[in-house]
């Protein structure tokens, strides 16, 4: 029997109707004949709620105690979930990641997951019940509670799906599947039927909310095909797969818009080798997660770093700094106000001229790049955050994401190769 | 080094400011030279807005995912006292009751603890950390989460107490200590400095909402003193402690007010050697507790079996009963406006007049008394519940409870002996 994992993110399971709606889904899935686990979120902005509360006691909590304070959200909707399930007439049991022993490293607040014990699942697909299974949290091996990090609730669907072997993940969220840009921001972004790992990969790192980049990296190393849809209606989302050679000939799939960076500036840095080394392996043990990085020297021996961060580490990330600006003699500077504007496609591989069409557009509109990084599949700008939804708007138009792809021969005449 | 257990109840942690305060109290008794562990409570009205949120899905959840939802307030408390205390600068870490291994049998929501492993425990207080425990909350053996029933964090709180050998509990309520009626219901109520276990006993398993009579059990099987005292001053509460000769010289230390009682009748009973055992049996199998029991049988040899239970457990009762009227041919009547006025003191073991002083002062107010039940230190009646309240003024003040007691010379003097 086929096993399908569900996960319905926070806004899906926001009240008692949306929980009601969400059992009931499971239920139909149930009643066509899989086995059913789903994974849930806590209910709307109860995790906001439970972070203000940690506020109200300390401006910086150890992180154990907020791993523990936090992951009381998930489990308040296992436990409505399974009730809502059994009062339809389905059996169903709720697990916190502690009682299916879905175990993590001990990195609080953005543990990593090291392996899950599905027998306890499998023992109750077996017997018949729907399984709800708390998401964004593990245990470490002595029993403390982790969590995976905001959107951590996808990583822990992939990751039971992949050890399951499941079928297929579904994501149940409140957008209809990925667009070609959020459509919050630009009203004609398009949903996307199918994409690929490696699109969703550089979609999701810059910026793209639905899934988390963990989740799909996971979902690419054992090939759990994820279907990212709606909780509110019955349409097909969009599939995210191993790639095709189909998906080439799109040269842009989507764009994206990551508008909470953060930039640290070290000047005065000694010009040495290691030096780099030493300053982003100190930011690694202390988790920070690094994003692009520049560095310029001058002629007196003394370089620039500068590198950004997600304004959300960038408390933590002063405390380091300090620590390495005592220990090199540089000098620190911190910026807030940044966002990043990015295009990606695995078309991009095969074709020419989209950094061209893309910097053009910036510049028409008088948007000033700050910085710039590619990769096979996408290129990113460094702007101002007060411009950053305008331009995601303008990037979106220059290359016609509103409209169905054309096929690249059509492409390729009107001269818009590289 | 001598261990003090805290327990801080739903009041005491109700928000911010009163968790700190909280935090500071133990700090001072770590101060002092103590290991500290902290048993908490849920903040102020969780559980009833946890218990809103699952009526909101089912009319009668799955006992054991109610227990998975309910635990969690308990969590939410202990993750923000101990954020408190590394907040003031001391150390500190929280454990539910899954982590420190107190296992219950598997009754959800009125669990039993079987056994709590302290190593845990022992090992932080021993690293110099104040340890808070999630009180309410069990395990069973294969890893479910259980409460203990409304009240159950003085349970938690004992039964903790106990396992680690503590000198003392102190139980931090919103109340000064014990009173010889609620003060909330009778003005001139008095703080009663010394209790003996038997007294509070019967005091708690009549309404006097301070103490579980489970905790208490647990206290006297143990002998571990309950300090009962304020968590807004720092007064000396209510020592509740085993019983002294000089106890006895109070005839009556406190009058309750249960107020919350329904009363099933079975009529047409068959009038049976084995009935009664076989309804009660069955009840007890459903864990709905039976208060007090009559039993009358007319000249057909049908008798009328009635019990008064918790109103709380009245839904529980009608399905069992209701299984039990079909199998006996009976037909039950359910009332739910009872209430029991009682009157409790060490000292009625050896002094008389004590029934009489309570029926006349009813009987004067024109109060009907629907049922008597005795024991060898207490007397209740049966009343209607809109009576409650002022039988319960009415029989404080017949046995003067608002003056420090007199001694029993004097008493005797003046006639009220039996």
């Amino acid at each position: 029997m086929s096993i399908v994992v569900m996960k319905f993110g926070g806004t899906s399971v926001a009240d008692a109707g949306r929980i009601r709606a969400a059992a009931r889904r499971a239920i139909q899935t149930h009643r066509r004949g899989h086995q059913v686990v789903m994974v849930v979120s806590a209910m709307g902005e109860t995790t906001d709620h439970l972070l203000d509360l940690a506020r109200q006691i300390s401006p910086d909590p150890p992180k154990r105690e907020l791993d523990q304070l936090l992951a009381t959200g998930e489990q308040v909707t296992i436990s409505l979930v399974a009730m809502a399930l059994e009062e339809m007439g389905a059996r169903a049991i709720s697990f916190t990641a502690g009682q299916i022993g879905l175990v993590t490293d001990d990195i609080h607040t953005k543990a990593r997951i090291k392996s899950i014990d599905v027998r306890r699942i499998r023992e109750q697909l077996d017997a018949g019940r729907i399984v709800i299974v708390a998401g964004f949290q593990g245990v470490t091996e002595s029993g403390a509670v982790t969590t995976l990090g905001r959107g951590g609730s996808n990583v822990s669907l992939v990751a039971i799906a992949a050890a399951l072997g499941a079928e297929v993940c579904e994501n149940y969220t409140d957008v209809d599947g990925i667009h070609t840009a959020d459509p919050r921001i630009v009203p004609n972004a398009r949903k996307i039927p199918r994409i690929s790992y490696d699109e969703m990969l550089e979609l999701a790192s810059l910026g793209a909310a639905v899934l988390q980049n963990r989740a799909v990296e996971f979902a690419n190393k054992y090939n759990v095909p994820i279907h990212v849809r709606s909780s509110s209606n019955t349409k097909q989302g969009t599939m995210i797969v191993a790639e095709t050679e189909s998906m080439e000939r799109i040269v842009v799939s989507g764009a994206a818009l990551k508008d909470k960076l953060a930039r640290v500036t070290l000047r005065n840095v000694p010009d040495q080798p290691g030096v780099a080394a030493r300053i982003f392996h100190t930011l690694a043990n202390a988790h920070t997660v690094v994003d692009d990085i520049i560095q310029t020297t001058d002629q007196h021996k003394r370089a620039t770093v500068s590198f950004t961060i997600d304004l959300a580490d960038l408390l933590d990330a002063r405390k380091v700094v300090a620590g390495l600006c005592k220990a090199l003699g540089c000098k620190a500077v911190f910026e807030d106000h940044l966002a990043k504007v990015s295009v990606v496609g695995v078309g991009m591989r095969t074709h020419t001229g989209v950094a061209e069409r893309m910097f053009s557009a910036l510049a028409r509109a008088r948007i000033n790049i700050q910085n710039i990084t590619t990769s096979e599949i996408k290129i990113s700008c460094l702007i101002d955050r007060s411009q950053g939804r305008r331009a995601l708007r303008l990037v979106h138009d220059a290359f016609d994401l509103g409209r169905k792809p054309k096929s690249v021969k059509k492409a390729r005449k009107e001269g818009s190769g590289r």
